[in-house]
């Protein structure tokens, strides 16, 4: 890796919690409580209140030098003490813990070089253990980034078998989340359940207008003013599954097709990047087919 | 009136001259040729060829203080040496004749508060001789302004009967156009085909996403990231008119429905005057279900 | 008033704190403990750390129906209790008391139509007793509302005597705070520490570019692809007070100074409107010639 | 370089032609009958004139197949029967002469990277010969992609010297335009005078606000919400050189100084790469400080 330009990590050592659970009076007090008796030093905290479902969802990051508990025994104790008696579902992270990313890929190079240039200038806590595509096409970029690329083409009779092999691969590197960078195929059920809430996909409108292939034609032929992209969790559902980001350019009719492919590119690598990095800080928690995302 | 505070508009007596036709050369030369040889000073020139569907386009707009040609007979003359020639679609403006604009609501005030505004105010060159509701509610909003108030209430049984008496309306005002500022009924074949590419309407979603009733509540529901708005013309297919001009404003999870309604109301007005605005200037020309948009 | 057509505040009687103080461990549990074991029922919370300055900011709302402190004991114990204990600057305020706006207003009637509309139909609690203005030009607009209308030429030698006027009819009328709605006059000092960030302005540019007099003049002048416009409260050194909102509107080189003026009066009139919401709403903190905005 | 993905670019030898002049008749119709007479075939034409200044602008481009002038001869015409006729400012290229691009760095790599991965993957017709430095920190990341880097350190004892240097790399490697992407350098006059309206700046603000050295600390301490950033062409002005293109993003109280040089890392690289394209797509014209921007 080259040094690092830019650093939006602290160089602390820190333990984030993200956590959910039906809304009740003394959640807040009791977790605050938790890592302040025990000299934990709170550095982030965010707290919603889904008023309508009544949901209680909070995110907070303490330095842990002078925190008092083992690490080891952090998930331990607090899922003995809070999250028992709460209901919650919560997500324990330590700041060392390199997340371990795995980019798929197909034969669109734009996203992928968005997400190589900010691994290598260390704009992210991350590691990119792997590639993998159904083409040979972006090997030559994997090699300018020292990033091993497996190909593992997939056709209509061979896609359980390939799949099963990409399982393995991610398995083997230790992924925890997997990123589609424009990959040109559907994910089985086996992977996503592999993985929950842990493969984010790039699609190239503003969901949930132009589900499915081929947007920019559609969108062309509708003659829309505004395109737009999406990131988003991968579910079962093609398309529907929770929304991270969105953002939108402004089209006019001198605007050719080729005109919303050029545009859409740019929007398609800042969203999913934006979505990348929301989920490597630990900053999104999904529920109801929703994101929250913290600040 | 009130004393306009702009004027947008010159003062000088100009024609403008909006049309279409298959693209062939010389068109251009002819058409500003026809005007400059008359003596018409040309103030106003933009273009734009279509080169998939092979569609000329242009918008022209000349000074009358020393055109040759008497007023009366500028269609009959443009119609019968260029018109013909080259298979044109085309529509022949003059400034002094002020487009007559009817406006239809229901019971939410803010865009027709922004349409009366902007209309008092001087902004635009267009009367207003009567508002239409099938509700009596807006009727005080209308009072303020001094413009007839017709409420002509509509149900299933009698639609088609209070229509007739609508389209008997607009035709006594000798209305031009029809703005639909959030009514809430779907307009029937009639009306349209009396209107065609002359009712604006404005949906409170960034379409094609959201088609039909409730947007806000499905796009609430969805988790998206932005919400828009669009104007369009009404055709026969609900919420699928040429699209006119849209824009979005970004929400997030701590955004109840109920901000959603209130960050599209602001949206829904200046979507829609910016829509309204462009067809009173003679900026708008249609085709194959899209929209060319003069500057 | 006319019906109200929506009502983004709730009917329940509640109260609202805003308060910042250096950040201490426990002020949240503190203020929240407050409230609840009071069987105040809390149904907003938002709290915000500047861990560079290290302040602390807190918005929180309670629904007052049961809750056991008399209301005019709420401010006195809170302030015994916490506000001293802890350092604080806060603000209590009660939804069943309608802030009071004064309108001043020179020329330009597109934001006073833009208020007005939203005050006629019940967007926001608030009340508008009366409209100052240094001309006549706009007492008609008033007139429509139903506003009383005051009008108090300003030249350089009347202008303290007229500010003198000024202010004895915004203390008659018992105003709260003051909105600049495209007011052509600078504020003497006067009248800004009998206001202190109780005073809105919209200024027609993109701060802290343009500041002063005729910012589209020079944002044409400068060639600039974007425009904006910012709402922020008046301080004593000119456009240079804490910024609320701002927004922009991209442009072309084909747009006029006319265009820019005409784009411009859309933003200006929304984001005015917007800055005067989250002051309506008590949302805003300012301090250090910044703010913090609650959601 | 790798196998293009994209092709914004024609297949075809086409010839481009930008030009201003005063504004006459019959401007447009000589240029477009010189071009369709000799049998050029014209794919795009886009004119617009400065009604305030009164000049005429216009960008034509043409299929060479089957034009009747040789191509070495085609400005020599022009010029002779055309431009000297008008008193024309004119530019001509030809779509198979590739203009060539050196980028000058400091230390940050996103503007870098985000050029050199559209440069490979086929996005713009451009050749990059050479990259220069005053630090040694991005020779990997010029590696990777096989482009000569030359470290060249300026201090205030050496600068004239070295931009001697740089110039003759730059007459050596035949460049036609620099790209300034993150140098964090003051360009001499006499570069800038041997590359007049051919060296573009991204400058990490929206201008003309925060001109000078450390825009986001001014916007952190100001309190804006909305950051920007501006493509412009470099003139003896510091930051005061024709506007290409700007770009903002929305950020609130919560953005740290750290998050808004984040987040403006994305808006650099997205509008210094569409101002770079635009300059490679001979789609601006410069004048009076401005710019005209063909779509």
């Amino acid at each position: 890796m080259e040094t690092p330009v830019t650093s939006t990590a602290s160089a602390k050592n820190t333990a984030v919690l993200l956590l959910h659970c039906p809304d009740r009076p003394g959640i807040l007090a009791d977790v605050t409580n938790f890592i302040t008796v025990n000299h934990g030093n709170i550095i982030y905290l965010d707290q919603y209140v889904d008023h309508v479902e009544n949901i209680f969802f909070m995110r907070i990051e303490w330095d842990l030098t002078h925190f008092n508990i083992p690490r080891a025994k952090v998930d331990d104790y607090f899922h003995t003490l809070y999250a028992s008696k709460y209901g919650m579902t919560y997500y324990l992270y330590f700041s060392d813990q390199r997340p371990r990313m795995a980019i798929f890929v197909s034969k669109m190079s734009h996203c992928l070089y968005d997400l190589l240039a900010r691994y290598v200038s260390g704009e992210w806590r991350v590691d990119i253990p792997l590639i993998i595509s159904n083409h040979p096409d972006l090997e030559p970029a994997a090699k300018r980034f020292d990033i091993p690329y497996y190909c593992l083409p997939i056709t209509k009779d061979n896609k359980a078998e390939q799949e099963a092999k990409e399982l393995e691969l991610l398995h083997k590197h230790k992924v925890d989340f997997i990123v589609l960078a424009r990959y040109m195929q559907i994910i089985s059920e086996d992977m996503i359940s592999a993985y929950p809430l842990r493969i984010i996909n790039i699609h190239h409108s503003f969901l949930p207008a132009f589900v499915g292939a081929k947007p920019y034609h559609a969108a062309f032929q509708r003659g829309v003013k505004i395109i737009g992209a999406t990131g988003h969790y991968v579910t079962a559902d093609l398309d529907a599954g929770p929304i991270i980001e969105q953002d939108v350019v402004r089209i006019t009719h001198k605007d050719t097709l080729q005109d919303l492919i050029s545009k859409g590119r740019d929007l398609e690598k800042i969203v999913l990047s934006r979505a990348v990095q929301k989920h490597i800080e630990h900053k999104i928690l999904a529920y109801n087919n929703k994101t929250v995302i913290f600040n």
